[in-house]
């Protein structure tokens, strides 16, 4: 497939790329990264011709450009400012930042007229305080509940609006959390691991893990089952149209907790900290993924036992090499 | 009372101080514009004290600051980009300036952490295409259909937030289509009631009207029975919630073409203006104002008969005004 990508550098897209790399050799990728470009492995994604360009998707006429001269069929649109406590210190920025993210990619395709398929990539926070009870389902009223809740609700109306209006083949999914190796220790289960994998590597006989609220339930998937929707929905999701990706599991971190715990073969308590705390959480989050899979087929087929293991044994590689470094 | 208005140099702002003057004489206004301020009728407005800023709502310092000097109690929030039309032309400065402003002052109050209400003035096109059927009630789940709508939208969604998490003090309606005199033109009914007039002092004996598609049904308020309920909700809505502003009742344009013609004394025959076509229109907008009647007690009172006659009669004092001075 030839296809435009932009977070090229991001958490989900390094997955995407492993996978495109094995389902669909010969695939020409076009990256959109901003800042810095971590290390990709070249050898492990040779089956691909891929293509990197640094700008800020704020720049609209410098994405244009980039479209016109990618010409691609496929537009996968992973970059943007995700994270839900960035959003409650700069509503502005979250609100504003992903929207004009999002506007200068549709407007661009809609202005040169280009025909491709984009897949735009919402989020769970989406839904906030939706009450039509759980599974969460497509169908039901997002009430979000963060700022950033509230940037992916407007994305996702924008999708529906340039679908029906202006006809663009448009796609969204509402993503649950996804976890996996590479994720960035700002997020909860990398958090927890690579604080379990340092205490282990320093020898301490117990754990102490500096957590939040530990009694939420989160729907995780592993971030190499997500990128597989994704590349489902690319194909077969129907325009205008959003879909949940998600487990359809709920689990309680202190569960996540014990996990690591027995993976590690040592005894971890939780500790609050008090700055991990958000003005606003929902205690149960946990979707329906029957849309997606009537649809496409797609289901999530890793295990959280088996995800956890990979996100240990990554943090693990990650902390070796720095200490051999020191 | 001691209240800041935003937009004050608006048509809704201008009937708001004309019923403010004679409900609660001897109220304080602060009154935020950003380009001219039209000349005000100081006379008619003696029984109020009216200070006026000039700033952007984009200068959230300067906003901050005129909140210091003024500390009211009330924030009437009626300034925005509230055209459907520009909003297809530049959706994300229709979007990121509609967020900004409103952000600008609850964020504002936050920080300042100044004890006031706020009423949030949201649009029908919030609804868009909502699907639970007629009348559009506040449960109904939104479906904007315009870039406008998703901007709303957004404000509300940021009301429920700011109200949930922070604890401000704000309630927000969904105004309905509102008419009166001192509407600008680029509205549908001023647009028509301008055309009209200007044909008749003309001394036409048909009348040639440019529309859009003059089959839309729409539910027109007169702008002195919303600004009513503007009061009415910043004593006694309730903090977090929405409120439908509207009549009811369902108007085709062409009805309201015929009662112009009937007004005026002469035949008016209505040719489509495809520039005046929008991207997406919704055949039929009706809302119920059982919630708002339920816990204020408004309703609306002026007849949509009364309403043009008033819109007729201030076009011939404006057009004669003109005439005068050529």
């Amino acid at each position: 497939m030839k296809i435009l990508i932009t977070g090229i550098a991001g958490f989900a897209a390094r997955h995407f790329l492993d996978y495109l790399n094995v389902i669909e050799p010969g695939s020409e990728v076009a990256g959109i990264y901003h800042e810095t470009l971590p290390e990709f492995d070249v050898k492990k994604l040779g089956n691909l011709t891929i293509t990197f360009y640094q700008l800020s998707l704020l720049e609209k006429d410098k994405f244009a450009a980039v479209l016109q001269e990618c010409k691609p069929a496929f537009i996968l649109h992973l970059a943007g400012k995700s994270s839900v406590a960035n959003s409650w210190k700069d509503p502005s920025g979250s609100i504003t930042d992903n929207t004009n993210f999002f506007l200068n990619i549709v407007e661009s395709v809609r202005v040169l007229n280009w025909p491709c398929r984009i897949l735009s990539v919402g989020s769970t926070e989406e839904y906030g305080n939706a009450n039509a009870g759980l599974p969460l389902k497509e169908t039901d009223c997002p009430e979000p509940a963060s700022p950033y809740g509230v940037a992916r609700v407007l994305q996702q109306k924008l999708v529906a609006i340039y679908a029906n209006s202006y006809k663009l083949d448009i796609v969204h999914t509402r993503s649950f959390n996804h976890i996996g190796p590479n994720q960035k220790p700002e997020y909860v289960i990398a958090s927890f691991a690579k604080q379990v994998v340092q205490q282990d590597m320093e020898g301490k006989k117990e754990i102490i893990l500096k957590t939040g609220d530990v009694n939420v339930v989160r729907d995780f998937s592993d971030v190499r089952d997500v990128v597989k929707a994704y590349y489902q929905l690319l194909y077969k999701g129907r325009k205008g149209q959003t879909y949940n990706v998600c487990s359809g599991n709920g689990y309680v971190l202190k569960d996540i907790i014990q996990l690591l715990a027995k993976k590690i073969g040592k005894p971890v308590h939780d500790s609050i900290d008090e700055e991990k705390f958000r003005p606003a959480e929902n205690k149960t989050i946990l979707g329906s993924f029957e849309k997606i899979n009537k649809e496409t087929g797609w289901k999530p087929e890793i295990s959280i036992e088996k995800s956890i293991e990979d996100i240990i044994e990554y943090w693990r590689g990650i902390l070796s090499d720095i200490a051999k470094k020191q």
